[in-house]
């Protein structure tokens, strides 16, 4: 079978090798990969910005789903055929995370989705929602999930609460559309009027430019009756933290997603001590809620946003394009 | 009567002042105040360093407890005698406060404890443990409160948890106090071994001096295994931010309770995200929580630690001793 | 003014009288009453099956609807002509109500909206959305509250989680129409076909007819592929309880609401402590969560559902018909 | 190897057979027993009142502990030589149980602990406190959790709030254990002055008698000065539902643990509602849950009471002795 990996960091030493396929032990499954979707995450890991001194080489991408091709001695909740999704975290199946469970992840430290057949544990695998395609499904485990364990296993968010996301990339995009889900009002910002444009047919109550409206938070001032949001899903990291803070109400969480902007940069957290606001960092989530999310889901009928499909041969311009930030919700890869 | 006011910003500039003793609306109630505590806020307050644009003068501090002395026409719940301590911000009794509420907390912007005679709502004053001096009922509001928001209302903390209180100051020896009261392991820091030895007298599990391992996250990785605390009461702000998430556990919360050691500065937030981590801004709190916490108190008959009490007409040296970083608790100065 | 009131037990004992036109304190404002709205609560009042022993006369019903005409000298928040509701318990902000708070409840032991001006506290009433009419703004104290705090603040409920809801009553038709606002999935009971075609517009996703299937618990679980609900709205007492507890899945919420058919009867509670399951009284709810409740409806234009409009002299006809148990949703006294 | 079993029900039906040591597959470890504590839920089970459509034989009992005598070839976790303790409900790892997870409890429906050797997979078994002896440790897995279960993972208790405790038998003498340890006032009952005086040395504030005071809510009442406890231990069932209604405040929480007084019985639950009271069926506990309790005795060298200790032959000697209610604390069995 091919997979990708890296041996060196460097979104162009991505390459293709030759690997067996793998058999499955008593308690695993095999999934034949059908569709990847790209991460920030992954463009971090491959360019050597998540962690630097991790040991290579990795088969990258956490998102991805596949379908069952052999199934361990042991198993009994999984049958051939059948339409599976790995957790990010193996092992981390509720309540907080242990530091072995993050040590595990997929897409790196552990080898990821970008390959033509993965091997996991049974019970490390979920269940594909039935009406969504496969670069639909292929979205979840990873970006739609953290989006969700934002606003609902650490918000909670209430029906009439406001929300902030910032950009229409892949988590900001299922936090709109999980927001009008919950009955929260959504505000979203963008540098580009034509994703705005998009954003409000996806139900954003606000659209704001930060091109043409740099002081954005100024902007949610007036929208908020200078109340602030009760959420931000904050993906820009320190270069937009200090914004956010000033975005939100006394007692308000900003949800830490991603540190696109740099790691380290000066920052001013006396607004969060001074009004009882919350920073809360959110690495994806745990299986009970991928189930959970899966459920809500499908009962909605709700179709993840798939910008573009690349071909399994084409994985580097999938990730060029991801770095570009010309997408509007998911990038993914077809694997065949 | 008396009354300490800032008119311009600097220790130096206290001074007292003669006012007229204050007559209760029909909703309100004035205390003759007993005793004062400071906090570091109240320091920064004075100094210019919390609020520079801050309307003065002020009467400062808002820590204290004082005795009802005058009870206004419609007023039910207290009677002439009754001792007790004003709410930190007037009107915030349970929830997240509104913008309205910290606006008008005493000790600035509105006018604090640091007089002998001072007017308030009713409903924005609380009832003091019988069993407590006056010099100990004074540090309750804000400090206690503090601790007690951190822990009860925020965390919540659990029996066996592990909490990581960093100095020996007002707070920290107060969430020491309650984390013993709570069933959890409190691990606590300071630069001075005697503090820790008294640290220790009141419970403290494991002392560490970072003055003699300023790598402290080390020795907190040690004691826990490498699995970090549960908890972090962060007083030290921007300077040991970065030690106090590497000493935390996935999942785990940072209470934001002061910026001591500058507004701004570097920090990589990475790991907050990467872990699940919480960063929880802590202002005080609300009455609800007071009278909760009041009512532990008195279970325990638990006594706050008073490190050295100040006459009314020492004031200045009072907050020049806090300025020192010499104490163990709390300051105070008795009103007479 | 006119006023209503029982001075024995008994629907037929109604009857109006001539009252002063009441003057605020200054603390007060006074509403003349548009629109008043009746809840079981109501008619068990009434006819002395909530609390016999209650000192009569009392003006009844807590839902309702009015406009300023009179504001204390001391009261900022409030100007002549608002629309506004009362709270159901004044004094009760938030949090768990003190037993102070619940006897002071309007419609009884204190007087109720039935009647053409009402006095109150201005920090017990709260402001109307604009987009309702009266009769639909008169639903919201009671019935509406109750179905939200049941739901928001004891659930809360997670979208693609699956509330039951007992009957067409007003509290039920709110619950459904929250669930669908929460992305939630709402089962529906009731003994007509028309009610459960009605409940299907409204958004219900199954609806069982209690007459044609009168073990409807079976229907449930054959719904939920015999996992059980997650929520019940559970209005119908001792005669449905057990029934209701066969329906919920393990670790689920029962939310008590009313005691419809009896008070008191042989129950077998095994089920509850053998799987977990919560029983959660809900009684009305808090001044936050009406506020709350509020902007949500507001945000979505949601409109409760009105059956049927009386005129202020049709009083008695109106809890007659109540208690005929036709009505789909509220019903509603116009009041002039 | 030795196994107690009941092939009918009745406590004289329990007898000794002979069975074979059983072999861990791949991810199974072998207990060899050391000791067993008894539950009311095991006396139930065995005379046929828990369930009496239950698949016999069954060997009973949930509470135990023993050494891992055997590893299976796949297991890291565990050494032979360590204690370990089984989960109650194998596969309940954290958040709410699945019906397959109860249906799967040991002492029944699944073989339980009362056996010379007892085989169960590695995830499903828990490390015991080091500072233990067997017996003490027996009494963790059923009758620990479900105490702190229901004070931690469904209450939680704060510090300063008022436990009331039914009876002294297991789960209420470690419920005033360990509300104790949380900072918590703990008011219990029993009928005997001798009980009573054993709970006073282990921290218990209160103490009625219910022979001397039957109508022990009014003293109750007395305590609370009519507020009520926050939290009710109800381990009585039926027959004292409506005094724990009557002794709990508005908000305040019942944990509905055992139906000891008949499984079905008039009740009236209008307090329930009109009072935001909760009842809170708690059928012991998860994983993790039990291993953050087995931390907080550890740290606090906390000591389960065990009452007595019979032999491995004497196993329905100990059943008599608990059917007789003589006990304070756990009745053990010691496993050779």
């Amino acid at each position: 079978m091919q997979a990708y990996i890296f041996e060196k960091f460097g979104r162009e030493k991505l390459k293709m090798v030759e690997r067996p396929v793998p058999e499955p032990a008593s308690d695993e499954i095999v999934l034949k990969m059908k569709a990847v979707s790209l991460n920030f995450r992954d463009l971090l890991m491959v360019e050597g910005n998540y962690n630097p001194r991790m040991k290579l080489p990795v088969v990258p991408c956490s998102d991805g789903v596949g379908v069952v091709s052999a199934v361990g001695s042991n198993v009994k909740d999984w049958k051939i055929g059948e339409r599976a999704m790995p957790v990010f975290a193996p092992g981390w199946y509720d309540g907080d995370p242990e530091r072995t469970h993050l040590r595990g992840a997929i897409g790196g430290p552990a080898d990821g989705t970008l390959q033509q057949y993965m091997r996991l544990k049974a019970v490390d695998a979920v269940k594909a929602p039935e009406h969504l395609t496969d670069e639909e499904a292929a979205t979840l485990p990873c970006a739609g999930l953290t989006a969700w364990s934002a606003l609902v296993e650490k918000g909670p968010v209430k029906a009439g609460e406001q929300i902030l996301a910032l950009g229409t990339g892949g988590v900001s995009v299922f936090a709109l559309q999980f927001g009008v889900m919950f009955g929260a009002e959504v505000v979203i910002t963008s540098g580009s009027d034509d994703k705005l444009a998009r954003a409000k047919e996806l139900g954003a109550r606000h659209c704001i430019n930060y091109k043409t409206q740099p002081n954005w938070e100024k902007e949610v001032a007036r929208i908020t009756r200078l109340r602030g949001v009760d959420h931000v899903i904050e993906v820009g990291g320190m270069g937009t933290l200090e914004r956010s803070v000033k975005s939100v109400r006394p007692g308000g969480s900003i949800y830490l997603i991603g540190v696109l902007a740099g790691r380290s940069a000066p920052v001013d957290l006396t607004p969060v001590l001074m009004q009882n606001i919350r920073i809360q960092g959110v690495v994806v989530g745990h299986r009970r809620a991928f189930n959970e999310m899966n459920r809500a889901i499908e009962l909605h009928g709700m179709r993840p946003v798939v910008d573009r499909v690349f071909s399994f041969g084409e994985a580097q311009a999938a990730f060029d394009y991801l770095r570009s930030g010309s997408h509007f919700g998911k990038v993914c890869i077809r694997v065949d």
